[in-house]
């Protein structure tokens, strides 16, 4: 009797520490899908109302489009790379998202653009900030991964890096978008009345973080995870996010998770919110929904950091949770297919 | 019998699954140190015998002439960020560190500078990469984080910030250095006669990951942590490392540690090694000492990145390790006094 307690004893505390590398599911299926994808077009402040029936028509189409674009390109066997690649190019290429076509307006009246990729198989990355002339900073970003030895390229030189590399290039007007400029104009009009710099998230017409992501996890378990966008509206100084800070606003490792960030992306840096998902799993043994959970619905929500994020675990479960009134949004894999912008 | 074995079990249980926020100290005191800095001028694999006596001399003058300006601000009560700036804004101004007027030149022949500067207490942090003309990049991280709503500037931005908020310039000639210059120039002959790029530790000549860092903890028991670089020699593209990165290159938490890198950049940046020191303490429940090693002697040494790291924890333990043949670094606490560059 006395040995067989000490066994059990035993045995319960080498199952509590060894939580190195221990993931503890909960509610999540530790099947692996044949394969998953989920994207994010933002979170913010746009309420139902806010909106036309064409508007929510066309996020909606946006949205639906993307997910099954990448769903079709992970069902044909190719990478999560690809996939992740191919969708967030779609998305850059929507004028109604803050990335790619649709960014917004530096304080200068221009667009700088950021964009970052992870392969979670060979933890190598890619990432390029301030670019004023690609047309698809995703390309650029995982053309810095794949075919440089760095990691993060800015201003000019990632310019003329993506040049070298045959991406598209166009003019810097291509990114002129009324409603954008109208913004921006709005907010300087504020400024020189007021005389104070305002967050242009107070703003009524743009209570949308901009920034577009995906994670997708191929039939082979690689992950693999992007994020694009225009940065905040007024972005001055030369300002750069979290979306192309490896760890801030991406991460991928095969062992724990993918996943995209999009918010108030100071605090997305201070927090080092992308790895510590990853950290969180592979340290403290939480499930995905758990980690996702304590950092945007906890700890972010404590100190003021508005946002959301979108991830994939290993065996394609999602958590998507944000801590403001909404995340454009979508998750797809063999057995479930999810669409939403509100709760 | 029974019930004492239970509650035997119970209380093994509880402790063993109470990793979060436990710090398990090994060889570390426990007890809150009045005050300690550590700092380094950069890791590489520069040999005992490459140095002349006086190069030695110069070093180690250097070294102690920096650890002994932070203590003295510390003993005199000094915030923990106050010493940070001072001590690498002398390091900055030493032309044998690459970092301020000793930066390495990049592939077009011109300076780029990168600093990052976080404090502990408040979790804010600032940064500026790819700037030219600031004398002390340092001293613009520290201001981002003072005076902007801004966590990382680039490029003509960060410029024109650190003009407005009263900052010393200089023209970039200021970084012109005949050594660095000279390193430049071999590196480019051999890329010319071998039609491929090298890296440039591979040069004899060059054989250090310039950066140099300080982390202090200061009598009330607040952490900061930075890092300045002239970044790599013959650097393309606006690449941008670890060092203006926060969670890559630097970061500082009151209730872990604080802690600046040094090495390959890339590495540094995938891996978000600065959290990474902080998350092994957090949710590992590992000693400073024991995640350091883990980071720097195990998991980049695998992954072959090179470099080593300078962080304390709350009480003022120190580690210091380097997975490179050599470490500029320099730690003082009341009661201990290192100043080394190779084991």
């Amino acid at each position: 009797m006395k040995n067989i307690l000490i066994y059990i004893m035993l045995l319960m505390l080498f199952n509590a520490c060894s939580t190195d590398e221990k993931v503890v599911e909960n509610n999540n299926t530790m099947q692996k899908k044949d394969y998953a994808i989920v994207l994010h077009g933002g979170a913010g402040y746009v309420s139902a109302d806010n909106l036309s029936q064409e508007q929510k028509d066309e996020y909606f189409n946006a949205l639906n489009t993307a997910i099954s674009l990448g769903e079709n390109l992970l069902k044909e066997g190719k990478s999560a790379g690809d996939a992740v690649e191919e969708v967030i190019a779609y998305l850059e290429n929507q004028p109604m998202f803050n990335a790619g076509i649709g960014a917004v307006f530096t304080h200068d009246g221009k667009n700088e653009l950021d964009a970052s990729f992870m392969d979670g198989n060979t933890m190598n990355a890619g990432a390029v900030g301030g670019v004023t002339i690609v047309k698809n900073p995703i390309k650029a970003a995982r053309a810095v991964m794949d075919k440089s030895p760095h990691v993060l390229l800015t201003g000019k030189g990632a310019e003329t890096f993506s040049i070298e590399q045959g991406l598209d290039t166009v003019n810097n007007k291509y990114f002129f978008n009324q409603d954008r400029w109208n913004s921006l104009q709005r907010i300087l009009d504020e400024e020189a009345g007021q005389g104070m710099e305002l967050d242009h998230t107070e703003h009524p017409s743009d209570k949308k973080f901009g920034t577009v992501g995906c994670v997708a996890l191929d039939k082979n378990g690689n992950l693999a995870a992007g994020t694009s966008t225009g940065g905040m509206t007024n972005k001055k100084w030369g300002r750069i996010g979290d979306s192309p800070i490896i760890g801030a606003g991406t991460y991928a490792d095969n062992t724990t998770c993918g996943v995209s960030c999009t918010g108030h992306g100071e605090y997305f840096i201070r927090y080092a919110v992308a790895y510590d998902l990853s950290a969180k799993m592979k340290y403290k043994g939480l499930s995905l929904n758990q980690a996702a959970d304590e950092i945007v619905m906890k700890e972010l929500k404590e100190v003021g950091g508005a946002g959301g994020l979108v991830a994939l675990d290993k065996y394609g479960n999602v958590a998507m949770p944000f801590n403001t009134g909404c995340m454009f949004r979508a998750y797809v894999c063999p057995d479930e297919r999810i669409v939403k912008i509100w709760e």
